[in-house]
């Protein structure tokens, strides 16, 4: 499978075993995440030390041509601040997702832990022009985030919406993920230790995001959830938990 | 209520009336997410622009002595790169969470949203020496997750778990909040488009973290889950999804 290149950016925070380069791995991460956290460094102020900045924002990765890499596309409006900094050329950026998908309870504190999946990618930005690329940039996140909601919805932008809409392309130079999986792992001595076992529960709390019952809006006028809506709520929610319960699974720790 | 000052670093990404500087609104924010996202410039390699680094990390607000201010304290490793990037003085750190609390499903994919709720803070990380404060650190940070979980469970410290144990605490210079509410905001034209609103849903689906059931450890030797876990999973079940429901609230718009 595709993997990314290592180098001092994305292996100096991955020490660990759990660390993957894994391409289709850390996309996944970054396509499920909600919302994304992007950092950049903006023009430091005075006699302050560089600070970076993270922002919240809505993102996916996908490829727009065949013979090119997959790219982390960011949407944002066109005056942020952040979309200014790329003045035309392109922004050194990191773009970090994470999921929890459980508390790992041990007999100790210092043993407890997360069952998790993070990605972590460095990459270049660049502000889209192309008026065909930014389209196929809102189709790629509108149904990253809603399943078919592009062609369900009035897709056709006007003027005043394009212009005002960014899109950050990011070309990604190196990225990582890890993933914790397992049950609790606990200290011998404190496993030896009978007071301790048989007044402390150890084991996973499963934890995942879960999609509500639907609220219609003051102008709807659709009675019944298009069934496109109603599968995505139960897609996502049987999904999720089935990925928080199977990363409990001891023979993957 | 007290409230951050906003400054550059703070004011320029917040430009909408969406913003607050309220501090118990951050730390609260803060508190709530799972996992925290922390951003730092390693020193740069090379010919390489300067890219800041993103770490997932466990964390919590907490005020040490009556007389000092609030300060975020960061779990990690001692042997971290980050932690090791203090070398004896103060680092430069942005420190972002965020919560969604829904997704917002307007006419066109150009109106869609998300409700959620987001908190920044930049300041100054220095790496804990005092017994003292790590262990009312480790302290915070467990029972901030998993409420109780500290004194029930052996959460007296061995000297080798504490050596190995690094907490950052940050000084917080300035921070800020934003929160987005309520149900779709449509565009007029849209509105009056009897074919679009007789086929388009729009409202809000609520989206929220959920725990599910707690699964015992391999060595997990209590048979009944006590109380105080027992509470928790239904405590966060039941705020959660009562938090992404009211921010569906069109008042609050």
């Amino acid at each position: 499978m595709a993997a990314y290149t290592p180098d001092a950016r994305s292996k100096g925070i991955r020490l660990s075993k759990r660390t993957t380069y894994d391409q289709e791995l850390v996309h996944g991460i970054l396509n499920e995440v909600p919302i994304l956290h992007v950092s950049f460094n903006a023009p430091p102020n005075d006699d302050m030390p560089q600070f970076p900045t993270i922002l919240p924002m809505l993102g996916a990765v996908g490829t727009y041509k065949a013979d090119e890499d997959a790219h982390i596309y960011l949407h944002g409006s066109s005056v942020a601040r952040l979309f200014k900094l790329t003045n035309g050329g392109e922004i050194p950026l990191c773009v970090a997702g994470t999921l929890i998908d459980g508390y790992v309870l041990a007999l100790a504190p210092f043993h407890n832990s997360c069952n998790y999946r993070s990605a972590v990618a460095f990459g270049l930005g660049t502000l889209l022009e192309d008026p065909a690329e930014i389209e196929y940039a809102l189709i790629l996140i509108t149904n990253n985030a809603i399943p078919q909601r592009w062609e369900n919805s009035r897709s056709q932008a006007t003027n005043a919406e394009l212009t005002s809409t960014g899109i950050l392309k990011v070309r990604i130079e190196t990225a990582s993920a890890k993933v914790r999986n397992g049950g609790p792992s606990d200290d011998r001595a404190d496993l030896k230790d009978d007071a301790l076992t048989a007044k402390t529960w150890t084991g996973v709390v499963p934890a995942y995001m879960t999609l509500g019952e639907p609220i219609a809006g003051e102008s709807n006028k659709v009675k019944q959830l298009p069934e496109y809506l109603d599968d995505w709520v139960a897609d996502v929610n049987s999904l999720n938990e089935q990925k928080a319960v199977n990363a409990v699974d001891p023979t993957e720790e």
